[in-house]
């Protein structure tokens, strides 16, 4: 029933969808109903959710389960979903794993246990253990800032290997890893590689990389949509006209205030700004207030994106 | 009913207790009551469970809940019970605190969520949230080498006015700042400032720290007492001859192998070998092989703390 | 009657020249002029000596100075040299920039004092008074793993503004970044931007940037300056050719034994198998051994690009 | 004619002595008189020049080399000056030993090589081959948040070994590695174990330290001369009164302002206070401007130490 995700591998842009809520409690269903049409109708290629952009780990296990499966339904097998499983406990990764499965998810994420730092062979017998229990196909997930763990080159070779890894999101920003990985999996078409930041989306693509994990969608997603097919097809003028979009999005809303927190702040308050959602970020992160909103209004409703896609 | 922790305040040597297993998914019932009893008749001041000796991250919540109430009810009043409710999201924080509450635990130890970095100002927020709601005595935990945020010396003066704030454990490993610590708060016997690393144990106490939260009490209880009463004393000689025997104990039993886990490896392999559990780690780390446990057992068992402890 | 690089500002293939030396205090002055010849022969668009790749802090001044007016003699005028001055002291950089300038190079590059980490206002106030006193262009470098301070986008903004100041040599290998300096910079053709790691040479020119310090031209010149004219024309089929050479290269060359300083261990021992240099690296670095020469060479023999260009 | 340095080991405090400028080009050569007679006169067991507190990387070579004469002219045997060679270029470190060794200086005192980040054998190698080549006694020196390069245990035993080494200031700020040090060297009586950290004085003599590098002294010499030798007594009572006044001092003059310059500027701008110096810092630092200046002399005039000690 399910699309075969290695004989069809996953390619385009997969966005990391916000999670979006009423409280630190309260799912907003009505929201996450509207955030799906909004991404399938921009065209993605499939929804990424409970990844760092989703807030993962700072809602409850109660949430994280009512996420999955009001997604899988809304979402109703138009696209695949994926979905971040991270944990520092094996044990919550599988039962997240199984809810998933049954809940009609295509494949799931898994970024490193994240408190103790892991070595290189401990990340591997972790990952082959994990994908050994695992109902669902594994995406590896490297995201070295929050896990404190950089997944090697070596690493990431060896469980390439394992039948139920399917692919790599990379979400490290260091290029030189992410082309190192293109070159290893040249022949591999079958094994994925994303890239997480939205700003190197299309450079990966127009290098040989599969697509991107962009935050940005949760906003604009025919723009990631229509800048990963200039990329695909090669169509380098377009990617230029279309990559300053991006880099605009990325100066004018994600760079206010401080902290790694700006990022979400600013997305989750033009996600609202647009109606989509209330812009609540759940503890121990805090939407902008009033007046940052507003000046978020004003750049957002400036942007060239928004003016071609809104 | 318990001990008012402000006007009685917590002081001298609280073991970050080892959580013994069977495997990944069954607590070692019989070993932690074993382990209690080892740890209260060496004269410990407190036992702290689930913290970072205890692998917190690494078990299920479903074992978290079982340990928090079978420690409690061996230990049985006898000496107060923290518990270490370390979370990424703050309502599985709260639960694990409802829980220790009705168990019969002391207090809570919290570090910062771990997944996302966080700023100073989210930091205070957070906690000052936490403390509000917790229905038991906080003591914050500053462990930057795992959450990636070191507390700031701000944040915590700002902390401590909230009534709920009962102390701070350090294991930054950071003398200045444990230093800047006792400065501080010189005028403030109600709040306990306790450190991490066994090795900074007798120092701190000599400049005025409360104690230590040592793992290696795990397995020489009495030495840490001993050696907590003699610097508390300021009996600079009998500090002398019990930090050799700790130092040594670090030279020899955490040093083996690589990566962080060397540690923890090195302290449940001796732990077995004196009799308490089966040596047995939470996935992602694991044991010491055959091997490696023969050699651990010969350096163990030449150690001067135990031909004098053991 | 320098080219003013104002007004005609580099494009292209700049190598940060390898340093050759018979030993820690003597320069290989044939080996120096064979492998100008040879980069020259290539096509580069400029020669950069004394940077990290050039073992620039590792030589004495003695040497620093005659390696400088030995490349600025034999490049003689051919193509720009750009001289590496990065210092701890102020004074040091300006003794080098005088010299420079006397023997003829066309600019100068700096990176930030690499002993005390700056704090942004602290880079802004010291790039300005650096800027200010140099008797010739500077081109910012920002390597941010060696001098512990990254270069934020709002400094190089504001030293943009610097009439003397006319690029950046981004190093930091964190694409989201030079990305962001491609967008800012956009409607500044005068401000030359080029990538540090050659891994991602290609891709930042098809986003928009102009060229690369490409150490791996030390090597194989005509390769990255094939490569740069590729993704200046859009030409993606014969990019996607070159790049999988450079890939190839990095994977099998750099890679092997630990450190930093795998790279230019394989570098030199690439160079010295070609007949460039005798392999000498600058204490505290070090030479392969004679079996990882030998290994080296059967690897380097085996490259695509070897075989094309060679 | 020197002391034996190995028969009679460095003990107690030796302060980073400050250098005095009148501008980046020019020694304060009268302040650098006066601020000798001020420390000697406060009792310090030696003088290390060009260390991190002593701006040592910021100046040319020029003023380098006239700060180690005048200053070994100005001691003139009373203390032993120990000289700061550490470089990235080992022959720019070895012709500061020799000119140290003709002017006088005991010792050398040298960090890794700070440019590149060294790797533990590679370390090894060099400072072998540095012990090898210097004209007098070398202490290393630790200080892996300027040089990126932790020394390892492993390593300092290893080159204790060199004859021609004879201690380690260590300014990790690591109690855990320095508890190690003193451990491993218990029995070694003639290798000197100094802190650098001023706040870390007092504990690490009192677990077996030999002293520290203390920067406060070049303000209060005394002062930390009275704490070396009460905690050298055991007299943990006035260990504890001064103490009290080294963490105010710490607490009120090193913390105004941001970035690791704090400290500096906080330290120069008490020394010019109490008619020591200008005040100037070496480019890239900077003083702090005569309203800061105003709140640095009110708080500092306030300190338990300034009205005891000055």
């Amino acid at each position: 029933m399910h699309r075969d995700l290695k004989k069809e591998p996953l390619r385009g842009v997969i966005p990391p969808m916000a999670t979006l809520l009423l409280d630190d409690n309260q799912l907003d269903k009505e929201g996450t109903a509207q955030l799906i049409e909004h991404l399938i109708a921009g065209g993605v290629h499939g929804i990424f959710i409970l990844g760092t952009t989703g807030e993962c780990t700072n809602i409850s296990y109660q949430l994280r389960r009512e996420l999955i499966t009001l997604s899988c339904e809304k979402v109703n097998g138009r696209v695949p979903v994926l979905v971040g499983i991270t944990d520092t406990s094996l044990e919550e990764s599988l039962a997240l794993s199984r809810l998933s499965k049954e809940a009609g998810a295509a494949a799931v994420v898994a970024a490193p246990p994240y408190y103790y730092g892991l070595g290189e062979s401990e990340l591997i017998t972790y990952f082959n253990k994990l994908a050994d229990a695992l109902p669902l196909p594994l995406y590896l997930y490297n995201m070295p800032s929050h896990t404190k763990t950089m997944m090697t080159q070596k690493a990431v070779l060896e469980l390439s290997k394992h039948p139920n890894v399917y692919g790599l999101k990379d979400s490290s920003g260091q290029a030189v890893f992410f082309n190192a990985m293109i070159y290893a999996f040249r022949n591999r078409p079958d094994f994925t590689l994303l890239v997480g930041p939205e700003e190197m989306m299309a450079s990966t693509v127009l290098m040989g990389g599969n697509g991107g994990v962009s935050g940005g969608a949760n906003v604009f997603p025919k723009l990631f949509v229509d800048l990963y097919n200039a990329a695909d097809k090669g169509d380098l003028k377009e990617v230029a006209r279309l990559q300053e979009m991006v880099m605009e999005l990325a100066d004018e809303i994600y760079a206010m205030g401080s902290y790694g927190s700006s990022f979400l702040k600013g997305l989750k308050a033009s996600m609202s700004i647009i109606g989509i959602g209330s812009g609540y970020l759940a503890t121990p992160l805090s939407a902008f207030d009033k007046d940052q909103i507003e000046v978020i209004k004003k750049k957002l409703t400036g942007l060239a994106a928004y003016k071609q896609y809104i």
